[in-house]
């Protein structure tokens, strides 16, 4: 493949004047002003309380947008899964942490291998067994592995729940030749979206002070954790302000969505990110009076959350809808004017993950015109 | 990149005696034995009313499995976007259909310089706007193209609902220079899962009577369809004896899915077609004491639909829960002996098109052995 085959369809349209609604669609489109600006404000809001950044990078699957975290201050970037940790360590990216324990023989043998060649490279451990085999695997290899305790506080996803089972396995890491004991995760995931303040004050406070607890015995037994690792977009306001953490792994903030756009996360006053990134399709069919048919459908957008909302000033007011695997339909506004076809229409992701995830390319614009193309070179299940 | 990688990382497992079970997950595995007897199935239904097979290719994404249809007789296979079209013609199939309008500058020229290398490439149209610039495009590449008119019959997404507008528009294409008429698609998605087949019959009879009734307008008009196209899986089994269709688009019959298990279709008496497509995926936690953790979540299965479906005899009467992008619980049936970490757990997809787009390659199994692995080479949304 050519480097313009690379990028995609859209490569010859880059530095084009007036290219931003050329592009053929469905294309992904990162609104580059916005997405720094988040990049910025991150860095703030965590630099004013000394809190470190470790950005999840399966919002973006996107190696060129962990260099830009990383050049923001970011000492690495968190990866849900091995395929992603191996997209990132391949362009360069140290400080790698996989927030889900890595279970089995075969992805155990490609960590290994992966952590011959990175840098600061961390995983996270929920069980003895696996604690064992990974020790093995890497004992192997020869290879440098710092080791986190994966804490439960309360969603029972992963993670020990218990303040034995921690101290255990913090033990057992230390202990392990070839493994270095770093500290502990432990990740809300179900609180992020407790869209009003009180309430997720309510819930994630209890959680914190379990593990403020547990962090306590574990000093207590000689093994204080020097990483506390855990936080998401929606609990950064509480983090900032009471949270044990060292390290926050905000992941979503670069992009925002429609569902993190409906969290109430007021910091210094103001809801401190902007929606950077937007799906843009085009009208193909509107034979219909009251709507068009889009080609963006359930292969276009995350459908686990809300349905993606307008972004097209002169439709606000109207509404998408699914429409199958490849359609969408607008509902008009009334007295809105009917889009032609071939019209471009954006619109906000739905939940921004999953919806990159089903796209190749970030198509990156200022203002009118799109400047560069990003693949999202970490995609896949894998 | 070698074959081997682009294969992806369980190349190696092929041919390896109970492989099946060593898959790096998530894995979306298919069962030969049962996909054979799917094309076998349909061909046989098909053959017996002489009724042409177009499948579509927009369920598999796959160049490999659209030869095993050409191959059972089918006169190519369709295809949602051009993207798909260029994939199945680029790996040699023939008798390729566009089932959305093709619409806009960038598009309508890739369209072109595809139909100069397809043989017997077809598209359809709903709009004289978009006819006019496609005669446009073709007419500069000096292609050959077949154009069908876009019939809408209740579902309002694309297509064209008046008998006026399908005469108008099959005029103008008899008259393009460059373009051949050959006739109307008419697909009725919606219909395709009305489960109850009483109830199916009614709202598609009234849909199929209007059918007729333009159709007969049309070879009035001395513009008779050499081709009337349509169909889908669900409604396979009204199309074999009233339907006035020369070609059947039958995607899902070859996998099948939870939807569609769901959908009464009886056929010489029984459900003609076998689940054969399931995600293996992994226990990677099992700290509670009622469910496991695997790593199938958000981006594994599609979430438009029902909930995935457990295949695993001895979990059965457990169910699936999404538990975020890259997690899913797996609640135990009473009594059920609790995977380990590790455990390989087989699920039937809930919707198969939008869940065959999340993964990147086929595991073809026979057996408990992983025999071939296909890539999902049109994958992607544009």
């Amino acid at each position: 493949m050519s480097p313009a085959a690379e990028l995609g369809p859209n490569a010859g349209l880059i530095d084009v004047p007036g290219s931003r609604r050329a592009l053929l669609t469905p294309a992904l489109v990162l609104d580059l002003d916005k997405f720094e600006a988040n990049i910025e404000g991150l860095a703030r809001i965590c630099g004013a309380v000394g809190l470190r950044m470790r950005p999840h990078a399966k919002t973006h699957k996107c190696s060129e947008i962990a260099k830009r975290q990383v050049a923001a201050g970011a000492v690495g970037v968190c990866c849900a899964t091995l395929h992603e940790a191996e997209a990132m360590i391949a362009a360069g990216i140290e400080g790698v942490l996989i927030t889900s324990p890595v279970v089995g023989a075969a992805r155990l043998g490609r960590l290994a291998k992966l952590a011959a060649r990175a840098g600061r490279f961390k995983v996270v451990v929920d069980n003895p067994a696996n604690l064992r085999d990974l020790a093995e695997a890497v004992r192997t290899s020869g290879a440098a592995l710092e080791v986190l305790v994966d804490i439960d506080v309360g969603m029972q996803r992963t993670g020990v729940a218990t303040e034995d089972a921690v101290l255990g396995l913090a033990g057992m890491i230390a202990d392990a030749p070839g493994l270095t004991y770093r500290g502990v995760q432990a990740y809300s995931g179900m609180v992020q979206h407790i869209n009003d303040l009180a309430g997720r004050r309510r819930v994630y406070g209890k959680q914190l002070a379990r593990l403020a607890e547990i962090i306590a015995a574990l000093g207590g037994a000689g093994l204080p954790p020097a990483i506390v690792t855990g936080g998401g977009t929606g609990s950064l306001v509480i983090d900032i302000e009471a949270g044990p953490f060292t390290e926050h792994q905000t992941g979503s903030y670069i992009f925002m969505d429609v569902e993190y756009n409906q969290v109430e996360m007021p910091i210094s006053g103001a809801a401190p990110f902007q929606t950077s990134l937007l799906v843009q399709c085009s009208v193909v069919s509107n034979n219909a009076d009251a709507f068009v048919t889009i080609n963006g459908g359930y292969k276009t957008f995350a459908t686990d959350g809300p349905k993606p909302v307008l972004a097209e000033a002169g439709l606000a007011g109207g509404a998408y809808d699914r429409f199958g695997d490849e359609h969408g339909k607008i509902e008009l506004p009334p007295g809105a004017e009917k889009p032609q076809l071939g019209d471009a229409i954006s619109l906000i992701t739905p939940h921004c993950d999953p919806t990159v995830n089903l796209h190749d390319y970030l198509h990156c614009v200022r203002g009118d015109r799109l400047v560069d193309i990003w693949p999202i070179d970490a995609r896949g299940v894998l």
